[in-house]
């Protein structure tokens, strides 16, 4: 019986692969990668070869979508591939598909967790996990249209008083990696449809370049502020804070060096 | 200046150590642990000693909140100290209280990344991550008190069609881990007493035993089929989901073993 082994890769480069993942990758028949679904900025294929000792045959989002992974089912049906992919495994859901197609030709599949933005977040801002509510993307304008949904699940959150974890699109073909300013910009401009006070240029923010990388910049603070920084190379993302514990204002000032103000926002 | 590296170790056991974390470890002055936070089921103390080449100082509670985490800080205040964590460090809130101690104390704070039930959730399910609202703990109960917060949970996030993830508390010192079984009892005793028909036995849930391990189990039912099944040795944990997709639907029959029957539900 044939085997399916996806491995993830982590957050920054080869060093956050885990020696379980090490390990599976060496005795696979065949190691397949794809690098279209997140940026792991200090990858560099070669390095990752060198770590598992073997050659790897990169993929693009039409071998993996538009051809199914064809070429990794071929191997999976007798023997064992193993696919590396950014972050942990199946977050995206192209891989789910791989893995439902796989699992009823018979082949038996797992996966190697690995470390993601998802679990990373609330650590990296000092924000109780149990209190994000569901994450959004925000996606690149198709010419003049802006989609309002990242505008409406932050105002849901809001609400409820929870924190919003925003992606920010990135289309690696094309090498574009949406920037916290643009991200803001795209919000900002809802706001100016919308007119509901979701995104204004008081609204607490939390920009993160380079997540779990040794140069990662986090900063917390207002809109208006935030606009204008440079976060330097991608890829970023977005939190928007809702209601703040004490010690989540505090270590939104200690960890992420917020305007000691924002303490006013947990007396509210 | 010191350093303080919290390093996360994943899921299951030391294999799951990254090569950045070892590394991390390889270098600190002193290498602390705790486990009370999660527990790892294939951990063995003496395999993470000699996976990382050190003796290591295994911290409790005590040490880390009522103590503040002062063994470490004495370290980090010259050197370097490294914290080893179940999965991916600082989802606990106690570690952010430490690290805020840090950097008041002007010792440097690093996070290695890992693994973690939160992001490995939605993999091992097949469901979409971005259609997950706010997690919740359910706690054991206090005499004849039940807390309702995971039932109103689970409530809201029905309400906008979201999945929710429920940990089940765990008590380290006592080798107390909540199970599944006794999860749902106690979320249908909830809805006896509230009747808003939020848990019955008809509604979907998603038991999963030992994520990320070898003997994980992953089976979508309804509440009254879960119910009756032995999921064995602990972790376990739960999830409700909300409104699916076709393909959500498709996975956890897949993936999950669920009742052809769930179909339907995509229909509605």
């Amino acid at each position: 019986m044939g085997e399916l082994v996806l491995i993830g890769l982590g957050l920054y480069n080869e060093n956050d692969l885990t020696l379980r993942g090490i390990r599976e990758a060496k005795s696979a028949d065949e190691v397949f990668a794809e690098f279209y679904t997140s940026l792991m900025p200090g990858l560099a294929l070669s390095n990752l070869e060198s770590v598992i000792g073997r050659k790897i045959m990169v993929l693009s989002r039409k071998d993996l979508e538009e051809d199914c992974g064809e070429k990794i089912l071929a191997i999976a049906k007798n023997g064992k591939a193993a696919l590396l992919i950014p972050g942990d495994p199946l977050v995206a859901t192209t891989h789910v598909e791989l893995c439902i197609r796989a699992v009823k030709e018979g082949i038996k599949t797992r996966i190697v967790h690995n470390a993601s933005i998802i679990s990373a977040i609330a650590g990296i801002c000092g924000l109780q996990n149990y209190k994000f509510g569901r994450s959004v993307s925000i996606p690149f304008p198709h010419g003049e249209i802006l989609s309002e949904t990242p505008y409406e699940v932050i105002k849901q959150n809001q609400q409820f008083g929870l924190h919003t974890l925003c992606f920010l699109d990135i289309n690696a073909e094309e090498k574009r990696y949406m920037s916290i300013n643009e991200g803001l910009a795209i919000l900002s401009k809802i706001e100016l449809n919308r007119g509901e006070k979701v995104i204004t240029a008081d609204t607490l923010a939390v920009g993160i370049a380079r997540a779990g990388c040794p140069d990662e910049i986090v900063k917390a603070d207002f809109v208006n502020k935030l606009s204008s920084l440079n976060f330097g190379q991608p890829p970023h993302c977005l939190v928007f804070p809702g209601k703040l514990h004490f010690m989540e204002a505090e270590a939104l000032i200690v960890l992420c060096n917020a305007p000691e103000s924002i303490m006013e926002l947990t007396l509210q």
